[in-house]
């Protein structure tokens, strides 16, 4: 039984208030709150467990290395990957992207080699390819979905073509919500011999992953967007895929020898991490991850579910709201405009008055936002925290922007 | 007055046993303990003031992006740089030097081109030129210390040629805390057109900085060995380097505008930090830098002159000990082996039973090690909250040490 109320407790900030009125957190998609027991242990780390990790001897050194290292198991069973050495630990989605990036695409990629992206991406799974085609004359493939938001698993397959090396691919859009069927993409892209990198951002938030079913050869997460610190990642990397990649971040650790002539690498995953990592911050990301399956990640997503249904339902009946994207199996995730009226930044500062925190711009979806034929939107996005009535609070706030702007 | 007990107070961990003994934290040249400020504006800020930083407009997202950004004017008094655009936020030394490698020194050089480096670097300040190396033929010239540890800044401007594109040098060395003259250098450097790269991790935390006086092209800083979080550092870059730097990193944050087909970049020192970045880390090292400004760099440097005097007096009274390097001025550091006898990890499990953490190995600086003819020693690096009595709880572990492997 998800007991929402209980579950609430367990996030201190949510008894805030915010210009005089209950916090209501609709801001998920840019960055979620962190349960006590997260930063209970990142506390517990620093006032009586700090040290090093891997190169130490001592005692506390010891310690931290245990409680570190221990997390790489803990991502291991949150995505289902095959092994512990096929996770690297990383700040985030961004930095696990750039490493694919520089580390297995810029060495292997050739002038008029493609990468077939959807117009869904987020500048995290665009940016670095863009890199690729400025230096190096790679070719960005994209895919677009339709007006409803929906992307046909079909277009990204049909897009791969003789010169395509990769599919770069989100699980859940961080302004539509919606789902992309990556699973099916994954088999198909692997008969042809096409690698694919998911980026797992907002789908790994908000529904069971199973990296070994799916099939992808590198999925990325962000731990802050998971419960955990900020700083806090890690990326699943296919073992025949590490084997092609070079080092990225050079420095301790990710070295066995260095002379003044040579350097040679540490075995995987350590050969991708690069000088002392995020040590507390991992840390907390596996207590985060804990306390997310110790809810269920199928209990998260069936209570987001009902928020999606509940939210969809009460602002489909706004007549003067547009929602961009309304797919069937979408996240809780809604952008809208108010219909020739107010910029979404006004909006969002008449909610924050009403203590109700939501987004409003681009959403570092540039390309997105051109398909669509919007300049800006406002975007709530939900959390396994948020409630109906939190639904209700931010409606009524939005009736209030309608009077005032429209 | 520099009132130590009031410092040991503000450090939870040091009130802790480890074996049964007082720890005696002894390893600070891998990372120092954090002051209970820093803890409590780290779970202050997941507390009560979380959100993401730049992109939002509700309140908590201004709080926290007040916060954050507040930070690169503390970066930027303690290094005493120009301006806080010269500060780009960093994860630690480790990126910031990947990220000049990456960015500025991987579009410029050519095959044949040369980097200076000293042989007392640690390896994330090796590793990133050794990628130079293998990957498009760049030339590394080592400059030797002399046995005593002592590096002739005249011999690193003499390694100068015509082909020198980069200095790439230590404040100090974390291994013999060996103080590098980089003010020398880098004014000889500036007059022959090449610029300085100063690894600051050690130099940072035991000496007042100031790059403006030093006149260095690129200064890099590690948090964690600040007493500040994991995950957090910061780099300055002189203007005219960023302008000739193109970006590392790619996604949100360090763009002005994504197309398909295009991609423009944020000015710096955005253009440097991409996706969202180590919000509480940074906001965490902003108060350890305060903190440390608040006790006063100077009296802080003092206070450890001192414990490196009584710690060289002492451990010069053990015959049977070789402390290696020596040099007049050098940080408190120190790296030791026991003559013909115990292995430096024998030696620091003894120590470490009695409560004394120190680390064992070749500490990141393999290249030295094989300079001074050692395959590994027993490092003791001290911080500003380390006492005489804990030098004489190490000399004491010692000559058990002695008694027992002797």
């Amino acid at each position: 039984m998800y007991d929402i109320e209980t579950v609430r407790r367990d996030f201190p900030i949510l008894s805030r208030q915010v210009n005089g009125k209950p916090l209501v957190y609709l801001d998920n998609g840019a960055s979620a709150q962190k349960p006590q027991a997260v930063i209970d242990a990142v506390t517990q780390a620093y006032s009586m467990e700090y040290a090093n990790v891997h190169r130490g001897l001592h005692y506390l050194s010891n310690l931290a290395t245990e409680k570190y290292e221990a997390v790489r198991g803990i991502v291991r069973r949150f995505l289902n990957a095959p092994t512990e050495d096929e996770i690297v630990f990383t700040t985030g989605t961004t930095e696990g992207i750039n490493l694919i990036s520089y580390a297995w695409a810029a060495p292997r990629l050739q002038p008029g080699d493609e990468i077939v992206l959807s117009i869904l991406e987020h500048h995290a799974n665009i940016v670095p390819w863009h890199f690729l085609r400025e230096r190096q004359g790679v070719v960005l493939k994209w895919v677009e979905c339709d007006a409803n938001g929906d992307l046909d698993p079909q277009a990204v397959i049909d897009a791969i073509g003789p010169k395509t090396r990769l599919v770069a691919i989100t699980q859940m859009s961080n302004v539509l919500g919606t789902v992309v069927d990556v699973g099916t993409i994954c088999r198909a892209a692997r008969e042809k011999g096409v690698p694919v990198l998911v980026d797992g951002s907002q789908g790994a938030v908000h529904m069971p992953v199973d990296v070994a079913a799916m099939g992808c050869d590198f999925y990325a997460i962000t731990g802050h967007k998971l419960y955990g610190p900020s700083g806090s990642g890690a990326i699943f990397i296919r073992r025949e895929r590490m084997e092609e990649m070079r080092p990225f971040l050079g420095g301790g650790d990710m070295i066995r020898e260095v002379s003044r002539e040579t350097v040679t690498w540490a075995d995987p995953p350590m050969k991708f991490e690069a000088g002392t990592p995020g040590i507390v911050q991992q840390i907390g990301l596996g207590v985060a991850l804990d306390y997310m399956m110790g809810l269920g990640v199928e209990a998260i997503a069936a209570h987001e579910r009902s928020l999606r249904d509940y939210a969809r339902d009460r602002l489909s009946g706004l007549n003067w709201l547009t929602v961009q994207g309304n797919s069937a199996d979408k996240g809780a995730i809604f952008s809208f405009t108010l219909q020739g009226a107010a910029h979404a930044h006004d909006i969002s500062t008449v909610l924050d008055k009403r203590g109700i925190a939501v987004r409003a711009g681009t959403h570092c979806a540039m390309p997105l936002m051109t398909h669509m034929g919007v300049t800006a939107t406002c975007r709530a996005s939900f959390a396994l925290y948020n409630t109906k009535a939190e639904v209700d609070a931010l409606v009524s706030a939005l009736e209030l922007c309608h009077e005032l702007f429209g």
